[in-house]
């Protein structure tokens, strides 16, 4: 691409640099930019260096965090003997708008896979154990994602937990609620018959 | 969304004003941004902001520059006497990027569309017919795009230009380089056989 100016070519490889964004769709957005204010522009760029300077993990769960100890983490209306362990931030935002959960995290940071060079050495799986070791946690529930790596993981973890006298279970996998039977694919329909729940569970969950 | 802070929240609110952005799409920038170097997230904002305070438009053609005057009316090996009318930079670029067009260029800033509330007073129009009075222009291309609206402004801006002694052409449409016949839509067709060009001219764009 010919680029009108250096300012513009320098922008269109800042945004480049975003997940799924080419350089058609960053010079879109570079455009678009030229067309705001100057002060919405300002503020625009200042809001990230802001985020990334101010914004710190979670020393306990590795959960994003305004301070040492997050939100959840400090909540003393969670349970702390409960631990969700997930994959990154988005899964713990996913779980929060439920609002069924009252226990507390675990955010890994990513899943094991060998093919991105990703190990259990990257991840906070040793931090995970230290928190086991502690005798206060009660159960730990493995939430991540049915890929072959996240298997992967939940066996690592579970092997790794299993010295220590602590439950550890899986998030239910079944046809999700208003799917129909007849559209869903067998191994999860096999897996929700395998793993069926007495019906007044069901009528309590309401 | 539960947001972990009030600064992702802001950062995914000013990630979603870009075209085409929605809610989880920011999210997913503002994550990949915090796992990044506090420096490179810092450059990342400092661009946009530097781009927006540096970057003017040309006072001769509206194109984006460093300067008054952009460095493609400043070059003195292009033709002043022959203007490319456009909608916006990426056409200049696009143009551009084909290294066939030796004139300048005036970038209307969009095209008339009622539907947007887009009226000629809106776009660079007015200037654009100052320029023409001027006396210097010899021909103005239009290349706009072939819907309704580039259409509606090819027209105006025809009748606009009426009173001066310039030949007013557009670009030609027809089957693209490497389509096959059987595949093309009607109109395009129709039209690349009632603007056939003689064959000596083909071989000399060669």
């Amino acid at each position: 691409m010919n680029f009108p100016s250096r300012l513009v070519e320098d922008a269109v490889n800042e945004f480049a640099k975003l997940p799924g964004v080419g350089r058609k769709t960053a010079l879109r957005f570079v455009l678009h930019l030229l067309r705001k204010d100057p002060a919405e522009v300002e503020k625009f760029g200042s809001t990230f260096i802001r985020l990334r300077q101010e914004l710190k993990h979670c020393h306990t769960c590795h959960n994003i965090s305004e301070s040492e100890i997050c939100d959840i983490c400090s909540n003393p209306r969670r349970d702390p003997a409960t631990v969700c362990i997930v994959e990154d931030v988005r899964d713990v935002m996913a779980i929060e708008n439920t609002n069924q959960y009252t226990g507390v995290y675990h955010v890994l940071g990513g899943i094991i896979s060998p093919m991105d060079g990703i190990g259990p050495g990257d991840l906070s799986i040793d931090h995970l154990v230290q928190r086991a070791s502690s005798g206060t946690i009660r159960e730990m529930i493995m939430a991540l994602s049915t890929t072959m790596e996240g298997d992967t993981t939940n066996f690592y973890i579970y092997k790794r937990l299993k010295e220590f006298n602590i439950s550890v279970s899986t998030i239910a996998r079944g046809i999700a609620i208003g799917d129909e039977l007849e559209y869903a694919d067998e191994v999860t329909l096999g897996r929700s018959i395998v793993n069926r729940v007495p019906y007044e569970k069901t009528i309590a969950a309401k």
